[in-house]
Formats: C-alpha cells, structure tokens, sequence
C-alpha cells in the first residue's frame, strides 16, 4: 500500500489556493485561519477490520474509542484542542446493530472527556470488512500550531510517556486472546493498546507557553517519528537507548525485546519533540506541575536528517522500520 | 440498512457541549461559529462499491468527481463557500495504482472550480469493495446558513434545477453500459448522472440576500426531500406535478416515468427550497441575473408535516419512496 498522502505530498503551503489555509498538509493534520485569534486544525484517519483491528484484541467498546483515540493524539500532536468529530462507517451485515452502537459508546466515553460534540457522518452498508473513518476538527492559538519541522540543532529530544507499551499489549492479547487470563502488569499493557488517552494536555503545555519546537505523536513507533521529525527539520537525531522511558511491567522481557517494541512497536499514543537545551528545565516543570511525563531521550544535531540509537557505546542508524547494523555513524 | 445520523438524530443543539457549536445536527452538515464574522460548515459522506457506485456505470475520474459533488451540494445546501476537502481510500488489491490516482484527478477537477484545496485524508487497503470517505469543509456569514426547518405556510416551493435527469440517465447505463451507444439527448442525461455539477452559487443568492426560507439538496429525490422540508418545518407541502421542471431529453418517456424519475430518482444535485410568495419575484430575478433557473414547483401550507402531489385534478400522497393512492388529502 502506498503511504498515506501518496497522492498529495508534493502540494506546498504556497501552491494552495485558498490564503486562509497555513500548513499541515503531509502532517496527520491540516491547519487553516478560522479568526482573528485562533487556527482550526482538521485531521482524518480510517481502521479497517482486519487491517488496522481485529476484533480477538479489541471489543467494538474499544475499536471506537482508539477509532477517536488515534485522531484526538493527532491534533494533541499539534498542540489543538479537540471540539468535534464526525464518524463514517461502511458496516457489513456480520455486525449487530448492538455492535454498531457499541462502537459510538466507546468513542463517546472519549468524546466526553474532552467535551467533544459528535457533529455529524454517514453510516452505510457494505460486503466487505469494517471501515471506520473518523474526522476530528480542533482548534490552536492563532500561528501556534506545532509542526514537525521546528527542531534545531542543540534542541533536547523528549517524549511525553511510556514507549513500548502497546506493542508489548499486543503481543499479550495476540498470544491469549481477549479472554486469557493476565496478571495486573499485564492488564496494564494490554489498556495501553486497547485503549489509549491521547497527550492533548502535553501538546497544550507547549502551545500555551509558546516554546519553539518540533512535535509529533508515537503512533508508527519511536524510530519512525524521529525520522519523520529529522527529515522535516533537517537535522540529525541522537536516541540515547538508556533513557527511553521502559514501563516497569515490561521490565521482566529481555532488553533487545524492550527496546524493539519501544523503537518499532508503533501505537503508542505519547508525545515526541523537541526543546532548546535552554528551555528544558522549565517545560519539564510545567508537566511536572501538572503531574505529566516529560522524559528526555536525547538530542539535535546539525546533520543530514538521520536518527542515530546510542546503546552501551555502541552507534546504530535507526531507520524508520529498523536497524541499520551496517552503516555506522560518521 | 439504518439511516444516515441514526445514532445521533436525538442530539438537539442545546445538548452540545461546545458553545461554538450551532445547529446542522441531522441535517447532512453540521454548522460551529468560526469567527465573529462566519460560521464553519462541515459534511462527510461515504461511497461504498457495489452500493453507492458502480464501475460499469461511472469511470475511476467520475467516482471521484461525483464523490466530492455529492458533499460540495451537502454545502451548497446550506449556503456555505467550499474552502477545503479531505479524503479517506480504503482500496481493495483490485484497483491500480493509476486507478486510483484517477479517482483523485476527478475530485481534483471539481475543486479547482470552487477553488478546493484537498488537505488531507489517509489510504489504506482492504479485502472488500473500495470505499471512498470525502470530508468537505466550507464557511458561511455567520448566522445565515439555510437549514431545513425554516419554511412557512405561504411560502412558495422552488428547484434551482431540471429533476429526473440523474435517474433517466442511470437507467440508459444500466441499459446499455458505459461503452454503449447513446444520443446527445441521451448523454446529457447520462452526464447528468455521472458528472453531477452541485448549485453552490445558488444557495449563496439566498445567503447573500438573506431571504428567509428553507434549504436542501435532491440527492435523495423531490419526494424524500420536500418530506424532510415538511417535517423540519412542521408544514405541510404541496407540489404541483405540471410544473416539475421536466428537461426535453426525457420528453419522449411517458408521463409516468417522468414523474418516477422526477420525484423518487434522486441523486439530481440541485436544490429545493421555500420562499416567501412575495419574495420569489425578487429571488427569481437575482436567480436570473446570473444565468440560473428558479422553477417554482408548489407551496406550503399550515397542516400536517405531509407532502402531496396535486396532478391532473387528482392529489397524492407523496412518502419519501412512493405515492399513496388510497390515502387521499383531507
């Protein structure tokens, strides 16, 4: 499958053709002038069943919630507050209506949380699997929308939580089912990948104290969004492998199995950024004042837009999908 | 299948959760003031293979030129300006890559007439039929979106267009295929249905002049829709069958299939309204002045919220899908 936006990547800010629209486009989100003050930021993402869910790891409670999940985390991602969402599905006979009103409660349960207003969509029949599409429409401060192209060299790398953690709930439920039994750790994993809460607290830090810096959420995994953030920047990554944040329940699996799922294991729906150097102590405060993770896990440098894993003095290329034991850094 | 909103028709404005939000809730968009000057309007539908469209009735560039019209009307429907469109693919293995960039090249060619920029969207794969989710955001002045609910007895009905024509056309194609053989007569009925153009600039000369009266689209046919005007607005509808605006090229069919096409086909993109009777000269003329058809097609009065075809001395019952012959007006 070609990547998302295949088709509309090549379009830049300047070519677009309505003045009110600013950025965004080949972000997850787009974002366009709605007043004098603020910025609306609309992003839209699809889950297929059996593609991008399976119903033995997630209950129709759940694929609606993370269905919402994943798009709140992209607008966390840009620093907006979540207002609305509109929901399309393409739902094939096999589906109960119980089913399908499952689904809208899971995503309501989210919605709540964030005060979100359900604002409108399209429920269709189809012969094929689930289709479950989901636009979110938020809004930022006017020009303080985060990008993943504002990383400069002598910035620190952060991430705003646990990475890893999802995967590692995946390989449970994958290996038990959705009604094996698991001890709490385990649950804990497990909540992380089916049901995920979107940093939008952690992007809003950064917007409202008007920080310069990179942003973008986990959801592909560490490796891949630190390359999206050193391509979009143009700057050289350094991972510190010893400072990723590795939740105490995955502690028992061996370390090269701890570190894939946190580099490669993708849904982990967290925060990664940058911040100047300078700059560092006083944001991790500002989480720390609101009982939020800030975890450094390395560092900008002038370079070619590559992301480099320091791990026991040893330097690898971390490509988007994985190693690159070959290629040493120089 | 359950209809469109099924699980969310019961939300009312006053039960929202963010102030900003208006009204639009059940209606085919969704309305949130923008700024002190306008309000953001936002629509989604969805296209599924095999139910919505099919590839022996419209090309890869007419599935996606009529995937984007079919929202840009939901639009015009309201009043609103289209500004921006977002667009969801999940993609069976079937269809090529060139195929796909097809369906794009169609939306791309109805947005550069309104001026659209496509800002964004996500595609993914998947075993079943294509399904093609289009999210389009337009604006209005504030406060002056057309809705359903606003028609009052005296008021006159009106389309902005000839009705009939989609459905005449698709008849020709399920008849004889798209690479059958068809009259200019017949192609302009076929065009009609493949490549449907929706009245944006129609339901602006109602939001610029800021005639009170109500507001829809015929996608789903005179009938259902002047039903949806009569129960929004709690009046009762009725439509004069002689001057239903019948196009010449479907002369030469019956007066019956005329009429089935006219008022149950659906899928014409013009709209159906009311106006206050002593308005209409002066809509009419503006209408006119730009070159655009005003047909008025019957009137509203206080009653029951019904919908009734008066036609050679005989009144119908019209339901949203057929005639009620045995439940005559009284």
């Amino acid at each position: 499958m070609q990547d998302e936006f295949a088709f509309i990547s090549n379009i830049s800010p300047k070519q677009t053709k309505q003045p009110s629209l600013i950025y965004g486009i080949g972000d997850d989100a787009a974002v366009y002038r709605g007043s004098n003050e603020t910025d609306e930021v609309v992003c839209v993402d699809t889950m297929v069943e059996g593609v991008h869910f399976r119903r033995d790891t997630l209950t129709p409670f759940q694929i609606g919630k993370k269905g919402l999940a994943i798009n709140v985390s992209d607008l966390a991602a840009m620093g907006a507050t979540p207002l609305y969402y509109l929901v399309s599905i393409a739902v094939p006979s096999s589906w109960t209506e119980e089913e399908l009103s499952t689904i809208y409660k899971g995503m309501s349960e989210l919605a709540d949380f964030y005060n979100m207003d359900l604002i409108g969509g399209d429920t269709v029949s189809t012969d094929g699997p689930l289709v479950l599409t989901v636009t979110v429409i938020g809004r930022v401060k006017k020009g303080e929308a985060k990008y993943r192209n504002q990383a400069k060299a002598g910035d620190l790398l952060f991430v705003t939580g646990y990475v890893g953690k999802s995967a590692a709930g995946l390989a449970l439920l994958l290996e038990r089912g959705l009604d094996g039994e698991f001890s709490l750790a385990e649950q804990d994993l497990i909540k992380e990948h089916q049901e995920p809460i979107p940093h939008v607290a952690h992007g809003q830090i950064l917007v409202n104290s008007l920080y310069r810096g990179a942003l973008n959420d986990v959801s592909d995994g560490v490796a891949s969004e630190a390359n999206e953030l050193a391509e979009a920047s143009n700057i050289s990554i350094v991972i510190e492998g010893n400072k990723l944040p590795i939740h105490e329940a995955m502690r028992h699996y061996d370390r090269e199995k701890q570190l894939e799922w946190a580099l490669f294991g993708g849904e982990d729906f967290v925060l990664i950024g940058t911040v100047a150097k300078e700059k560092a102590d006083q944001v991790r405060k500002e989480f720390e004042e609101q009982g939020l993770m800030f975890e450094v896990i390395g560092y900008v440098e002038q370079g070619q837009p590559n992301v480099y894993l320091s791990n026991n003095d040893q330097v690898l290329k971390l490509e988007k999908q994985g190693y690159n034991h070959f290629q040493k850094r120089g």
